[in-house]
């Protein structure tokens, strides 16, 4: 009888890691086509790392180890300023990347806290295993070389807006381009990440809902 | 004898056209190597430009067709804001690649002007032959990927840098950092891509110019 709760268990946990490697191999094969052999690799190379919120991954003066791929749940990648204040450079949710890139290419000691908002199911990937990888299946290469120009169009866009609209654009474009997610993290972040203060984001909400309260009554 | 002043001109060219796309074989070197095959399919599917100061290779509007590979002189990335004023996204000197990356990428028309503040060389490849090539040579494909992860790297960075520096702290790294290339460009164009007002610049040069006036008397 426990030899069948043991086998219950492995295939549980079988399934379970299954699942969570094919949510990469799936996102992989949107860029391009994995054969068998390719994706055993590709599986092979990779690890499991599960978070509960508010744990760390990487921490301030730490060298950044791996690249993670957000399976489940939400990261947050974020520096502490001169002012002791937190700023979110990045946010990691379901099928994104996110690293301290600099640290991962230099091995130089990271200014970055990487840090679970939610319990989250990563999938990680080390810095020589990687590079292994790379070499040995050019398809992957060529994944990440296409994932990396459409992360540095994305950056240098949101360079342009920080340069070019107001607080209240920013936050609204954001909204229209994230409406989910904006729900699932608390509004500090949010507001830390556009490079404002929390009393500016909670006027403009209250703006924002003020005016759609009076929308309905005028309905009404 | 016009035949031998037609020859010396097609040797003159063969020769400047050999240098110019050499400099690009050379980057590519420092991070892949590329046997003598592989750097003939990457000559034949690149195009030597040759632009004049002032000069544009790309307007706003337009859609971005091509990644360009600066082989002398220098380029800048600019968009014009809300309030008309320009403002500088990159600069581009020897051995920089500088495109929209979002325009080229999606076929979108860009938000961006490309145009020479020297007169410069450049090395163009267009999308369709960029992606080709890409697939052909796996080593070209390795040496973008490599350039991009450094450029994201490199553009977190500045972000980070533009939350956590005051305007004076960002000026005195860039001219530590790129100290020739500072002495290259107007200073209204170091300022807009700064983000800061080119009186303000004025007035940090010019602490910096009477502070070393009032070390020179001293040591005096």
């Amino acid at each position: 009888m426990p030899y069948y709760f043991c086998y219950k268990i492995a295939l549980y946990l079988i399934r379970h890691i299954y699942k969570m490697k094919n949510s990469l191999i799936a996102h992989i094969n949107k860029f391009v086509k994995l054969d068998e052999q390719e994706t055993e690799l590709v599986c092979e190379s990779v690890n499991l790392v599960t978070v509960k919120k508010k744990q760390f991954i990487l921490k301030a003066d730490e060298v950044c180890r791996a690249n993670y791929f957000v399976s489940k749940g939400c990261m947050r990648l974020y520096f502490i300023n001169g002012n002791g204040q937190e700023q979110i450079m990045q946010f990691g949710i379901e099928n994104w990347w996110i690293t301290d890139y600099w640290s991962w290419g230099t091995g130089q000691p990271s200014n970055y806290y990487l840090q679970a908002i939610e319990d989250a199911e990563l999938i990680s990937i080390n810095k020589k295993t990687y590079e292994e990888l790379l070499l040995e299946v050019p398809k992957v290469e060529r994944y990440f070389r296409i994932i990396l120009q459409k992360v540095h169009a994305a950056t240098m866009r949101r360079i342009e807006y920080s340069r070019d609209q107001s607080d209240e654009e920013r936050y609204r474009q954001f909204v229209a381009l994230f409406p989910g997610f904006v729900q699932r993290i608390p509004q500090y972040m949010l507001a830390s990440y556009l490079g404002f203060t929390p009393q500016f984001l909670s006027k403009i909400r209250g703006k924002r809902e003020s005016g759609a309260k009076s929308q309905e009554s005028r309905k009404k």
